[in-house]
């Protein structure tokens, strides 16, 4: 092969997987196409970073124009993606080691990682290791978390969507109960995501507007679960409106540290049952207020809404893809790059760049001021900062009533190296 | 007052609201609008039939056109509505003569009942007393169910916007799972509703196609939970694809004819706690197959969802609450307008009209050879009668990223009548 010939690309996706991080790889297939000098081919890995570590790789250049555009409006993981931490260093340098292997193997110098935290700890390790190891790749992060807790980026992909149909679920169910609630169900609790942190359940807030109050209360994994004064809040609601709607997040805490949800709930037969916070909200509702109550879990549906994903998600997701390539071929190694909010009203936002090291093992959350004083509401400041990331629709195409979304061929790549490979 | 001057209408919402429920309101405030001779003013029920009972109109004359218009995209009932089922005349009769006074003290000619079964069947009792009263009334009924149970029209509007959110809903949380089950998840569960009958559990099964071939596994209310089988069929699910779905109806019963929901939980204080039927089955996956499951409830969010409402049931229902108006004025009596089908490719249907006699009472069941004879999924038969009522989006205005829902001003009309009435 000659010396100056393009090499490959590996892209992976990591983690949960959200509305939008197929919109990210869209935007990273389409760019790397158009840079054919500088990427020849970009490979994926089967199920993330399991698929590199076992040389299982997709080719992507197989994939037509129109799938590869189809990614966009595709929520989930069109290539796999896989809940899978490569441990320290130290630990395991075996695994890395088998990394750079398989990538020389297939001559790939460029290195995506599109996933939260951990992920991106993983990527700086590789661009270190590829150093020492005198193999170069460029290494390039690329955000993707509904739990928005990555740092430095304004928000993160994935996290607009989530935040966009919780808000408008919320503010529909609103309008349900207060419909019913004259004979009959007088309290609707949700429950969210974001077991560290509030963000997803802050977004239940934006369901309350100036136009269209809803007596929302909101219950943050930041603030300590306290039973009277919940019973209080709900209670003053639905006195004065008639109804009132929770939100509360799967890591709301009470005083004892534990998880509200983790209530020790045994069956019939003494069987230990694992149910969410919602339904343990629920019954303290009822014991302490005696109030007809509904409630919902949205679990998986609320981070693959892609039928109601936000337009600036979309964009976001997609342009974080587009500019891990320009980074990348223009030899910027071990960074990510980031949304930078240049004004909220209109919104304006421009791609940035920062350095791994800055990234990495570094948890965003929720600042102080974002929640009211009572604890159970979101503040103008962090409603400022929202309404943003929910603004506009971005309607995938459908057929028969069903939105079409896209699954690839998902071709192998040849394997090149002898032997398997154990994770 | 002339003899031969308008009378006023009344109508009211009546049992759990939908998403188009207010599209009949719309179209049955417009349509009567446009005939103003015929219809004076139309008075809602604050809170459905308990607003007749208790004087508690509203004056949807002080409704401007904009606000009308606005309920055709607005889920919920924007009147309210009510769980308040009349006892039959001999057991109640004071309730029916009580509603009698209150029409005659308003000059309301017209009853329009917007609602299930036991709506249906208080519109007929209340036509029949009116001419035993000698207090002329038309009576018409306006189909409304979820639960898409009513007979002799072909489906009933509400159901089709709440197949659609399910059938979308578990495609996306599909693919999610589909993207995680190597190293995670693999198996959902998504609760819905459908106390009696399997229809919106059916609508589930839509979510795979041709197209989009995803293992569904269904558990309908009309058959009996069977533990191996169960375990069975998505053990072998998640042999061949590597995941299952399962969409489980909050109806099914276990061989002792007690709802699976109802397994007798208790927290760890011995409280009995109330849980949906989505994590009991979560638990029998957990313990038959050791597999890594999450487990979502849509309750009220299915129903609410406006944002994906079918455009066939808002459509319908928009013609119902017109065909009723028109029906009203021409002099059908104790009438109810239908959905008539057509032809199922292209999807073509009409309003066609059935006596109150033949729908009161009686309760549509899935056909039996709508689901898969081993009991776990729809037959071509059953998806060839629900796929037209999926068909079509019907996107509600969005401002700021959120979908504009109207509240009205629902101004009280002044009451003419002495005294309290107790409900």
């Amino acid at each position: 092969m000659a010396k100056n010939s393009p090499k490959n690309a590996f892209y992976a996706q990591s983690g949960g997987v959200t509305a939008v991080i197929n919109a990210s790889a869209c935007g990273l297939i389409e760019t790397a196409r158009k840079h054919r000098n500088k990427i020849a081919k970009v490979y994926a890995g089967r199920n993330g970073i399991i698929g590199a570590l076992t040389e299982d790789l997709i080719d992507t250049s197989k994939e037509s124009v129109a799938a590869v555009r189809a990614l966009r409006h595709t929520p989930s993981g069109a290539f796999g993606s896989c809940r899978y931490k490569l441990k320290s260093l130290e630990q395991n340098r075996r695994e890395y080691e088998r990394l750079i292997e398989v990538f020389k193997a297939h001559n790939i110098g460029f290195f995506f990682y599109n996933g939260g935290g951990d992920s991106a700890d993983t990527c700086l390790k590789i661009s270190q290791l590829s150093e020492t190891m005198g193999y170069p790749i460029v290494a390039v992060h690329i955000p993707k978390t509904v739990d928005n807790d990555l740092p430095i980026t304004d928000n993160c992909p994935g996290f607009g969507s989530v935040a966009k149909y919780i808000a408008v679920s919320t503010r529909e169910a609103s309008f349900d109960v207060a419909s019913m609630a004259k004979t009959s169900t007088k309290v609707f609790i949700l429950e969210v995501m974001g077991r560290h942190a509030g963000w997803i359940a802050a977004a239940g807030g934006l369901a309350s507007t100036r136009d269209t109050e809803i007596p929302i209360v909101i219950l943050f994994p930041e603030v300590t679960f306290d039973r009277d004064k919940f019973l209080a809040k709900v209670d003053a609601n639905v006195k004065q409106f008639g109804y009132c709607t929770v939100v509360v997040s799967e890591g709301v805490k009470s005083a004892d540290g534990k998880f509200l949800a983790d209530q020790g709930l045994r069956d019939a037969f003494g069987h230990a049952q694992l149910g969410g916070v919602a339904p343990v909200v629920a019954s303290i509702i009822k014991e302490g207020l005696g109030l007809k109550y509904h409630w919902g879990v949205a679990d998986y549906l609320q981070r693959a809404a892609r039928h109601i994903a936000s337009k600036s998600d979309v964009d976001q997701a997609y342009a974080m893809g587009k500019a891990a390539v320009e980074l990348a071929i223009r030899g910027n190694n071990s960074v990510m790059p980031t949304i930078l909010r240049k004004s909220n009203k209109p919104y304006k936002w421009t791609v940035g760049v920062t350095p791994l090291s800055k990234v990495a093992n570094v948890e965003k959350m929720m600042p102080g001021d974002y929640i009211t004083a009572d604890g159970f509401g979101i503040t103008a400041k962090c409603r400022t900062y929202l309404e943003p990331l929910i603004k506009g629709e971005d309607y995938p195409p459908y057929k028969d009533g069903m939105p079409q979304y896209v699954r690839l061929k998902n071709a192998p790549v040849k394997k090149r190296l002898e032997g398997e490979f154990r994770i």
